[in-house]
């Protein structure tokens, strides 16, 4: 698996484009004032980054040598910036203007347990800081070492422990190495027959080690389950030997070892392997697309669907701007599905009444057999009815299934262009959706008119659960001429997440603690979280060589 | 309520008996030796205890005084005893003997979360123990003060915490103080058309903070989910302030806090409230019993079941000693009865082949719509069918569900009768359940034939998940003459607990750790994990006034 680029997300070459959308460049114009017809900001070219000499004594540079071999130990320069940070839009900021304080010293990249185990042991000998990279797409600041940070600093990429080590059929468990990258696993999984369906944004550009260390979540976690819910057995190489977790169902062995694991981000050690649920690739799989009058009809039917009977694998409804944005990224259309389009729209209107500047887009995901499919489907319909809802049919999911990894590219595009863009997520209990919603769309644009800039707001559902949900947001804007592009986004990030924990929701529903959302942890989980979480970590790694200064 | 016996299960009065299930006595009398007939082994009578006189300095009672009021801080005989301990069979044994080395000094039972804040600083100033007490029904020794403790010792009984405070209907959760009973919680969720859905056999007598602090599992818990996935939110009075976790549907603010809570044991904090999830009462509810052909045919449908599209509520498999049991515990039967016991007998050998040393009972049970219950239905019998199986209607199935809260007494019956009988529960993934059965039958058998008793031991499954399941054993046997009853029951449980770790199980699927499981603990968590909870419980209750001596 080839490491992003440097500078933003995904592989070299591979970039978002405004082109084939005849409707985007217009859209994004009218909302943010931003022209996207020219690329006005390039990131600095890596020639010219002022890249600091690695610290990396002699001792430690010949005891990661022996751990994983020559070849395995770097301190090439490209490898040392991509190792650097994970890809917030903070770090793409700063990456892209060559700022650059504290790159690690060393990439190693161990090839088995027993490698991590040595190569953890040479940097507690060197006092030297451990930070485990898996894909680099952390969005919350879990990469980079501390600015200040005087010992040598170690990245370890677990990429080379990338197998499917065995698969129990019986159990409906694989072992799996931690370092392998998403569409590794699947095809790995998709040979013998089986799914893990873990689908977050970024995965093909993450692996199953940063899933668990960060508490991902992925599109069909609906039906599949967190990666808290896949995830069983765990090895982590610690200080204090190889934790082992047994992969049974539940135990009651005291307070959870396992979810302690999940989310540590590197803090109490390096993951190494996983067992993890996995299912036979089911029969048959649909995503259909719905409409809805408004985002409260939108998130009432979300409500009921998840109360019912039925099962399904995406729930998800964006709201009226995000709505447009989407209608608005649509390729050049044919005469017929401009026909159609325009048939649906006088439908909608005359017929059923939507107003459609309020209308919300739905999407609804079924797996199973095929019998087991229909019924869902048909269950499902008659709560969207209730709602006011309309199935739009497969088109518009199955277009969303093949383009759903690409949304991360766009924030390098609008980049290019001069402009912010981010996200934030939270879950909270059903009755706390719409005053988070409203409170984040009273802070974000309150924000904006603080700047005075021109920004734009958008959301969506992205997973029901029996007592709440996560809602997911996205903003953008165009900074102040002359503006810091950093200072202006904190004031609107800021804003959002703040609007989070006053409201009852918590800092993340699945983009974990980091550096990002440290400052309102506290205020999320209590005084005396933050004393237990404290204590873990200053009792498991007393000499604060494990990713220190994140999370707490 | 009221106070269990201080030297059995349940309430005075309450009891087990033989007497209207003729086939019991010669069953017991068969497989133990033991002749129902004659209890021979009465407990010690209260006023013959020697109860050492409580240590509670005068500060500490005003303290405590002020903190609750003169009325609910006592120090009388019975409440104290009846506080020293839970139910374990070594518990009910000494406490029989009238071994009492350090019961509570006192016992305080704060009214609100404000008086056990008040409670905590009492104890905390005084350098106190404190151990928080719910329904008393741990069988894991999570309640007793060690032995040697020269601290004062103040159990706190969170009884009177028993209010359902608030229902969120839109979001289908409930804020619930921690000390409610089972039975109490129900009717008042009932009372507003809505059910917790939890039921462990301790049910009538175990709280909601008892169930949260020892990740408590219940009968339906096939539906509802295990305590740790039905409990969100949780207020916990600690000695850094009240922990607060938010009763979001998922969260991703590093180490779960909650999972900490969870399982706790009192170890870090007292457990003054919790939000729960809740259900509308469904409006069909049915258990069927089914017979399989033997126990690796029961258990292969159970797992065929998990992995199908059909949703139950329990699934449970006797093994065959368990469907022997069973049936003699039948009551008295009319001539039509016995009758129709006849027929069946005869079709199941002629008709289906069935060799009746080896047929298995069964119970599944269903939930919801009554379309949705006739539905699963028919899908369940689509796979019992293929694994030779065979419904035999609600009968049994009626029975079982009235009867479930009944098995602890029937301890205290054989402790009567000089006999005793304890129970071992374990999870583990699905192609682990056999060579864990067949272990466990090993290890007890080889366990009675070291003491030269006759024993009996018996099994089934009684929670199915997606990748395993939870085994419940229960064993019974008479001491040697003159043999000491704890250590020949040592002798079993361990080879029993040693059997589950060597095999690839847990040491607990919902009983806690306490004291009884704490020896196994490395084993199953290794060790890693122990300094992990170590530095929990160290970090978080620096001068080990929390439960001291539990878990680790």
């Amino acid at each position: 698996m080839a490491a992003m680029k440097w500078w933003g997300w995904g592989l070299e070459g591979v970039e978002f484009t405004h082109e084939d959308k005849p409707e985007l460049g217009p859209f994004i114009k009218d909302k943010l004032g931003v022209d996207v017809g020219r690329a006005t900001a390039a990131p600095t070219r890596f020639q010219d980054l002022d890249l600091p000499a690695p610290t990396l004594p002699d001792d430690l540079r010949v005891a990661l040598e022996q751990a994983v071999t020559n070849d395995f130990v770097s301190t090439d320069p490209l490898d040392r910036v991509v190792h650097a940070r994970g890809k917030s839009i903070r770090d793409l900021i700063r990456q892209r203007r060559g700022d650059l304080p504290r790159v690690p010293d060393v990439v190693v990249r161990p090839g088995s347990e027993d490698e991590v185990t040595a190569v953890l042991q040479a940097a507690l000998t060197a006092d030297a800081v451990v930070i485990p990279f898996g894909g680099g797409s952390s969005i919350s600041g879990s990469l980079e070492a501390p600015a200040d940070e005087t010992r040598p600093v170690i990245s370890v990429d677990l990429g080379r422990l990338d197998k499917v080590l065995a698969i129990d059929g019986t159990s409906r468990l694989a072992r799996v190495q931690a370092g392998v990258f998403g569409p590794h696993l699947e095809a790995q999984l998709n040979a013998q027959g089986y799914t893990f369906g873990h689908f977050p944004d970024s995965f093909t550009h993450s692996t199953l080690g940063g899933w668990i260390a960060t508490r991902s979540s992925g599109m069909q976690s609906d039906r599949y389950g967190d990666i808290a819910d896949l995830t069983k057995g765990l090895r982590v190489v610690t200080p204090s030997g190889t934790l082992v977790t047994r992969p049974v169902p539940t135990t009651s062995t005291g307070p959870s070892i396992r979810e302690m694991v999940l989310g540590s981000e590197g803090r109490l050690g390096l993951i190494t392997e996983a067992t993890v649920h996995v299912r036979r690739i089911p029969e048959s799989r649909k995503i259909l697309g719905y409409l809805f009058p408004t985002f409260a009809d939108g998130l009432a039917a979300m409500r009921d669907i998840a109360a019912s009977e039925c099962s399904v694998s995406v729930t998800r409804v964006s709201d009226a701007p995000e709505t447009q944005f989407s209608f608005a990224t649509r390729k050049r259309s044919t005469l017929t599905d401009k026909l159609q389009s325009k048939a649906l729209t006088t439908f909608l209107q005359r017929r059923l009444g939507f107003d459609l500047s309020q209308m919300c887009l739905s999407f609804i995901g079924y797996e199973g057999t095929a019998g087991h499919v229909a019924e869902q489907r048909k269950a499902v319909g008659r709560i969207v009815k209730r709602h006011g809802g309309l199935c739009i049919g497969s088109g518009p999911g199955a277009l969303y299934d093949q383009k759903k990894f690409d949304t991360p590219y766009i924030r390098d595009f609008l980049l290019d262009r001069g402009a912010a863009a981010d996200v934030s997520e939270t879950s909270m209990p059903w009755s706390r959706l719409t005053p988070v919603y409203d409170a984040v769309s009273a802070a974000a644009h309150g924000a904006f008119g603080e700047l005075g800039v021109q920004g734009y707001l958008m959301c969506h559902l992205s997973h029901s659960y029996h007592a709440g949900a996560c809602l997911y947001f996205t903003f953008a804007f165009e900074p102040t001429p002359g503006g810091d592009m950093i200072v202006e986004y904190d004031v609107v990030k800021s804003a959002i997440q703040q609007a989070f924990v006053d409201n009852g929701a918590t800092l993340s529903h699945h983009h974990a603690v980091g550096t990002e959302h440290a400052r309102w942890l506290e205020q999320d989980i209590s005084t005396p979280g933050v004393v237990m979480l404290q204590a873990l970590f200053d009792g498991t790694d007393p000499g604060k060589n494990l990713n220190p200064g994140k999370i707490v």
